[in-house]
């Protein structure tokens, strides 16, 4: 496989995408096309409108960027893919998409078939065993929750630490993984934004230059640091 | 029907359900026992330690407080019940229990019928139509997103304004309820924390203080005071 699974697109006073800007010319330097699945509206905007933004966010690369919606047959779109990359947005939208277009496990045979693939935010909560620990809230009913599993565990993008000024009541983010651990096994990455795992030679490598919070059930959570691999996390 | 459907069981600088102390002896004051829904399981502590803690909060009422967990057929027990309280934690997990349990409908009908309700967190949520703009973590799949309907709107519990001055690309909660929007036509009530709806005498106004958000599709959400009735809000 050869992937980058990102916390999220954007990170704080930088333009969309842009500080994975090495990253992506490297994940992308032997294609030409780059097929884009915009299933999870951020915002709700269009497949259209997403898929425009992802053009513009990937313009220094030099490359075709095509929505995935614009194919008749999006399954056989993946299958003959030379690379891919899937936005962030809602991750109960994206999922219900992936099932009702019948593309899940095209997407997964690509990936695991070495090509391409970027994931940001929802795009890469969808590489986990399943959906269990996105922040999104349940705006449609998805089929299932069962994701990709291209990663051995789950993933919490855009971890947050608690804040302890914080007079707000609700949930902490560490208190919602402890809740999924209640009833469920797998391990969670909790990857904080500008971190991401980079997929490639049979290792899962976090990069960006941040800690990631493991989250084992029975467990307490524990740090790892930037350059750690976690091919073995499950 | 007569219910009070809280944000919050408890608010900064104050302990368990104590802000609501003058409304809960109100709403349960013809009554001598309660039972307590302890399904949402916050942070994975047992239905035996939740209730325990229902019990301690409402302590001052001298009331018999029964988790539902220990009736043979808790069906049965919700359509005999004089007063009920269900509390907050994990909406997924609450609502996945309520069906297996098959105990929605009683739930609903029970509510219908007059039993005194308090809801606080989760168990707002659920007296919505739906489930949907719930702030919790997937943990568990539930049979269906739909919930109660004792209200005609959806509730988010917890609502917090967007902070100006964080720097986490993560969504807003209004970010997140405009998505809600684009695939769902119900208004959503933010119900900030220390507010509550006092469900009464064929009327729904905001008590606790504070002003709320109202989201409705395709407008500017809007802000509605202390005092306001929304049983026209559909």
């Amino acid at each position: 496989m050869n992937c980058i699974i990102a916390s999220t697109s954007t990170v704080h006073g930088s333009n969309y995408l842009a500080y994975l800007k090495e990253a992506l010319e490297e994940l992308y330097k032997d294609v030409s096309e780059i097929i884009f699945i915009p299933y999870a509206r951020p915002g709700g905007i269009s497949h259209d409108e997403y898929t425009q933004k992802a053009k513009e966010g990937l313009a220094f690369l030099n490359k075709e960027v095509k929505g995935l919606h614009k194919f008749e047959d999006p399954a056989e779109a993946l299958q003959s893919a030379q690379a891919l990359f899937t936005g962030g947005g809602n991750t109960f939208l994206l999922v219900s998409q992936l099932y009702n277009q019948k593309v899940l496990t095209p997407l997964k045979k690509a990936i695991e078939s070495g090509t391409p693939y970027l994931g940001t935010s929802a795009g890469s909560n969808i590489c986990g065993l399943t959906m269990g620990t996105t922040n999104d809230m349940p705006i449609v009913y998805p089929p299932s929750f069962k994701t990709l599993g291209i990663l051995e565990f789950n993933l919490n993008p855009h971890y947050l630490d608690p804040d302890p000024t914080s007079t707000h009541k609700g949930e902490t983010r560490e208190t919602r993984i402890k809740e999924f651990h209640h009833m469920n096994a797998m391990p969670v990455v909790g990857l904080r934004e500008g971190s991401w795992l980079r997929v490639k030679n049979n290792d899962i490598i976090l990069e960006g230059g941040l800690n990631a919070r493991i989250f084992e059930k029975d467990e307490e959570p524990y740090e790892v640091e930037n350059g750690t691999s976690l091919k073995d996390l499950e």
